[in-house]
This record gives C-alpha cells, structure tokens and sequence, in this order.
C-alpha cells in the first residue's frame, strides 16, 4: 500500500543527505496521504546508505503501526501531532542541521534578513517555549509537537507560510504540501541560518528585511499571482 | 539559432553548481550575442540535474521570448537592464551564495582587503541602497537593475573593472566578458566575502590593501601589460 | 588471527576519512578484544587511501606489538592506558577535527547546549589538565592518558555515559563499545563543537539544556528503557 | 628531462585541489633539482582539470625557461628567490586558502595554539610587512619573496623547522623537501588558521600552546629521535 508515497518519503530522506543536512542518522521525513490519514515515515536509526522504500513504516494518525517491519522513527509522535494540528500539511522535515540547530540552541528566532528568507518563509521563523520537566517524562515526543503548535497560536502565524519552527534546545522542523516540499524548506531554512549568525559576526543588531520587500518576495513564489518556476 | 550561446551558459549554470555557489534553484547565468541583442538565460525554478542547452530561453532586450518554451528566470528583467546600461558585459550571473548574500543582507560593502580580491575587483564591492516600496511594487526586478546603474553612477565605477555589486538585502550579481567570465567573477566575489568576514573574527576594523598594491594586481591580470595566465 | 577485529578497525579509520574528521594523517581508530586483550590499531602515518586489514597492527596491553609488519600509531600508549582504565570500552577514536580541536586548543569544555549533545553525551565534554615539562618529557603518550583518567576521576564521570574527552592544547579522544561506536561519538563530538562555537557568536553565554531534558534524551538512547533505533 | 620531478610537481599541484585548498585557479606548486638547479613549475593560469605532467614548465634559477611551450606562473620569481636563500627546500606550494590567507590580510601571525600546529610548525607562522610602492612597481614578485626572507631573517627562524609564511595582504608560502611536503604543509597551514580562527571567536586572547609540547611534538615527528610515521 502507498508505493508511491513510501518512495517519495524515502527519496526525500535521501535528499536530506545529499543536501549535507544529515549527520549520521538524525533526521526524518514523512508524508501524509491525506485520504486514508496514513502516514509514511522513516523507520528509527536505519542508515542512509542502505534505506530502501520498503522499509519506510505506515502508522495512521494515532501512532499505530499499519505496515512495515521495523519500527518508526522516535519523532513520530511529534509528526503526528502536527498533522492532526495544521492540516494543510502534505510532509514533515526534521533534521538537526548546524547552523538552524545552532538557532534553536541559543533559543533565537531567525529574523528575515533577506529575499532568500523570504521566498520561503512569510517572517521570522520562531523558536518554541522550553518543556517543561512533567512534559519531558510524559509523551515526551507529543509535548514537543505541543509547545510548536503553541507557538503558532499564541503568534498567530500561517503555518503554510510559515513552514519551519525551531524547537527550544532540541532543533528544527520544517514542513510543506508534501515530502520533498518539506525537504526545500529545511534546506532553506539552514541556508538562511548560516547567513543569519554570519551578519551577526558582522553587526550584532543587523537590518531586518523591509516588509513590502518580504511580502514582495513570498507573493513571487506563493502568491495567487506568482510568476516564479514554471507554473 | 544561438547554440553555441545557449551551450555556452547552459555549461556556465552547471559550473555555478560545480563551485557549491548554488542551493536548490537560487542562481541564473545569462549571455548575450551583441551582433543580435539576443539574451540566452537560464529557465526559471528548474533544476540544475536535468539541465540541457535546449532549456535555455532566448529573449531580446525589451524582454519578448524570442525562442523557448519554458519561461526565462523572473530575474531577466535585471539582467537585461544590466546588458542595455553597461554595454562591455557578455554575461551576468546571480547567486545567493552564502559569504556575498550575508555581506548583502548585513548592507556592507566588502572591502579590499587582498590581492585575491584585487585580481577581480578594481576596489570595495559596493552594496545598493534598499529598493522603495514603490519600486518593489511596480516592475520590482527591473528596479533592482535600475538600483545597481545608479549606485555605479554615484561611485563614479567602471563595471568593467569592479564587476560585482550586492543588492541591500537581496544577494549578489557578477559579470564579465561572457557566460563563463560572470561565473569566474562570482566564484571570486564569495571568496573574498569568506574571508572578509573571516577577518572581522579577528580585527573589528581590519586593514585594507595598499592602494598601489591593488593597482598592480589588478593590472597583472586585466591591465594592458597583463602578464598572468597564457594571453 | 583477530581478521574480523582488524576488518572493523581498519573499516572504521576509513568511516573517519568519509566522514570528514581526518585531514592529513592526523587521527587513528583502535579496538581490542578483551578476551585475549589485543588491541588491534592503525599504523602510525600510512595514508589511508592505500589502508587495508592486514596493515592494521596488534599489540597487547603492555604495548608490545604482537604482529604486523607496521609501526602501531604513536598514541598507541594513550590507547591502551585508556583501555585498562576504563574497562568498558571496546574502541577509541583520535582525531584532530576542526571544531572539537579548537575547544581543545581554548581548553574549554563544550557545555550540552542541545539535544544532539544529550543523545551522546550525558553532560559537558570535560577538558584535561596540560601536562606537565616532565610529563611530556618521558613517556608523553602515557601521560596524556593519565591526565584523561585523572580528570574523569575528579569530575566522577562514567566513561561509558561520557565517552569524549577534549585534551588541552591537544585534540578529542572518543570512545565506544566497539570501533564503530567510538567512530560515531567522534563524528557527534565534532558537530556539537561546531554548533557550540556558532553560539558564542549569538551569545557570549548561551542557555545551556534543562537537566530533565538531558536525562531524557540519554535515555532514549542509551538507558535500559531505550528506543531509539531498532533494538 | 626531469620526468619524474614533473610528474611529482603536477601530482601535487592537483594533490592541492583534492585538498580544498584551490579555488579557479590561484595555486601552485613547484619543486626543484638541486644538482641541475633547475625548478619545475606549473603554467600560469591553467585549468587543474586538464592539468599534465608534460604542460610543467622547467625555469632556471635565473628564471629563463629551459623547457616548456607554455608561461610558467606569475608568481615563479618568488619561488626561485625562496630556492635561492632556504637552501633546504625541495619544493615550493602557494595558496590563496581561506584560513591562512584570512591571517595574511588580517597581517597577523598564526600563534602556536596546539600540537596539530607544533608537529608541522616550530613556533608562530610569521607575516611579512607590506611591499613598499617602489618593490610593488618593479619585480613585484621578486620583492615579495624578498620581504619573506627578510623576516625569516630578522626573526631568526630556520626555514626548515618553520616551513610557511603569510604574505601582509597576499596570501601563505609553504615549502618542504619536496613539492609533495610543500602540499602537505599547505594543508597544515590552512588547517591550523581554521582552528586559530575559531579560537577568537570563543577567546579573544587564546592560551598558547606550552613551549616544552610545542617542542615535544615537533620532535616527534622531525628531530633526530622522530618516531612518528614509518621511518
């Protein structure tokens, strides 16, 4: 069931390693069919080198295994919870890429600095709350889905244009209408990290990019009227 | 028609790769044939694997597709601009490549700190001032052309000695005598932006390069008793 | 005799090389077979793309070399003190990677500031003591063996919860249950000092991990309730 | 003639591009032969991906070309001054890599902070001063290897035991027996700015290494009683 999904899921986890976003085994994607509530993940620290679509594990929306022979990844939870909380959502990204980790380490949200920001991501994408030590022993993984939907709305953000969060001492997650869309997001989001802390070495408090030239620029890519790619 | 040209900058946009100056589809190279005013540019939003010389739109320079069937880059209208105002350029490339778009998005000029950058830039790279709100709304790309003529108008600049600029909050573009010249200058540009910010590590006000020594190694190279490489 | 031990060794220096910590022919992998207490170990200077198993040398704990044809690595001493030390390890890994070395060269522990240092590490990789004149004087390699039981001795640590050390002025030692697992903790040693160092130009002093969470992340992975991974 | 030296020459000046250390095409390699003191040495300006052992160029030391059908570097009269004085030297590398030439511009000298440094490095890599207008104006190139042996003069060191220099806003020189040493003390070089680079970032005053180690290792590796490697 779902071939083509689970090749998609494994194809974009591979993408993850050849986009340099993946150190050893920390990083996982899925994808959602959204008809059966069916979700294709990658199974728990399996290597890159010999992942095969197959191999990817089905779990519906309540975290109960439907097909595959080894287990899910630990991050499950979470992905599942931002599924059922933003449902424009087609794939999930985790990775603990350097410099976006690097973000969520220091508990700083990445300001929009520039275009390439903002052909991605309509702001600044923000950094969760800490958990809390009863939200660590308990559900550990749900609670970290939690303090991300948290965030959303107490900011009251879009996450279909603001597909990338950064969780408080932990890393990011990013998301998109499917897995590789997913894949982009968290490439760009570690591009636009690694410039971030590099103008912070250039000036502590540098320029945020002017608003009409970040709507600007999310409209050329997303918008009703965007006239950037071939469609 | 043009398929030397079209050979020649789709090669160019393979080689921006080749030098990691390239994440996702974020770069463009064009080339023009003067004789004919004729523009061969990159497709907008392909990607760079399955790349071939018969993609490559040709556009004349009001910016009518003159041949092609997948739309030109949505940056044409700066490239264009660029070819009509500096009329010694053969080709233009565009990047967000790391070190030059955070000295772009910082809105910092880089300065000359090196021979390296001598041998390709005649003095500081300069930086745009930030585009309007109204000219970000109405023909927002060929604005961005029109920011850069102007800043090399006010500094008095010979586009053909400093062929480089960084657009406020955006990223950079590089010339030079052809496709494959654009690529070489912009290869150049993010060096020296690497090591511009790696200086600022060390020394908040770094020295910059004896005036006569950036003179002669500019014109070791470009002059007319240029004495490096085989010409 | 000891081929599969020589396989995994030999296997495991090259997993160095691919995983981007060896430069030159600064770092080496040893494992031992606690059976006989063989330490099985790279020869001192031979470049790796010409590395086979049978190079690899054998020695015992005294450091007397039991076959191959091969000077054993110059920390060979460091090695084997390590092993009689600390007796649950089954490999070690040196190397001189970039980042883990500058904290070494700075002489300061790498605080667990995230989640990716909690999944290896249960606490702040220490730093050693420099030697002393006569400690480097005779038997240098010994010696800074000693100065690495001597700091975990003082500090209490459990070399099998913590199994890096960062030698001062030096370079990280890593360890594991076999070579492999000393190769990965390596290669996570090398990406939090990476993400630890692009903090400080955040801030000066970052927020370092809840404890609860720290504990949590361990034990996902390595306490008797784990579940991370397949087993 | 001199088949073997410029299979070796061309050898290391492509050994210098799988190390990273090239960018384009700034970079070169040469080494000579003492008994005809003639230098072999790479053509100016050409590409490494169609480089061959036939294309080397042997000058004299008086820089006339003996053999070759192509321009020998542009930088060829400092190698053969630095030929001339350190008459130790067996080969010659110049770099434009981003760590050491970050030092060259910041025209500070590399401290010996660790012992990665001390085993190719006896002490502080040390920078020249500034070219005066007049040596720039005439024989550039010449007065550039004059200003490193002034240094090297007035500081006392042996060419031998501290094998590199930084040029004041150029770029590092390292040498060694041969021209394959010569790369790997480039690599070093580059190797040990990286490390000293981050090291301000965590201290803008760093420790030193102590001298007793500085000099343990670089005798481990190069004094009579050396025991590292296989010889």
């Amino acid at each position: 069931m779902l071939d083509a999904l689970k090749q998609a899921v494994c194809q974009a986890n591979l993408d993850l390693v050849a986009h340099g976003l993946v150190t050893l085994t920390w990083g996982n994607v899925s994808g959602i069919d959204r008809a059966t509530g069916h979700v294709v993940i990658k199974p728990s620290g399996v290597g890159y080198d010999r992942m095969r679509p197959e191999q990817m594990v089905v779990v519906d929306l309540d975290g109960n295994v439907v097909e595959g022979e080894l287990r899910p990844s630990s991050d499950t939870p979470t992905h599942l919870l931002l599924y059922k909380a933003f449902e424009t959502l087609g794939g999930i990204t985790h990775t603990h890429s350097t410099h976006a980790t690097t973000f969520a380490q220091a508990r700083e949200p990445i300001p929009c600095y520039g275009t390439t920001h903002a052909d991605h991501f309509a702001g600044p994408v923000p950094v969760t709350r800490p958990l809390t030590a009863d939200e660590v022993e308990q559900a550990y993984e749900h609670h970290t889905g939690q303090v991300i939907i948290e965030r959303f709305a107490e900011l009251g953000l879009d996450p279909a244009a603001l597909p990338a969060v950064l969780v408080a001492g932990h890393a990011p997650f990013a998301w998109g209408d499917d897995a590789a869309a997913s894949v982009k997001n968290a490439v760009a989001l570690e591009a636009v990290a690694q410039m971030a802390l590099g103008m912070r070495t250039l000036n502590p408090t540098p320029p945020q990019l002017e608003s009409y030239v970040l709507d600007k620029h999310h409209q050329r890519k997303h918008g009703p009227h965007a006239y950037y790619g071939q469609r």
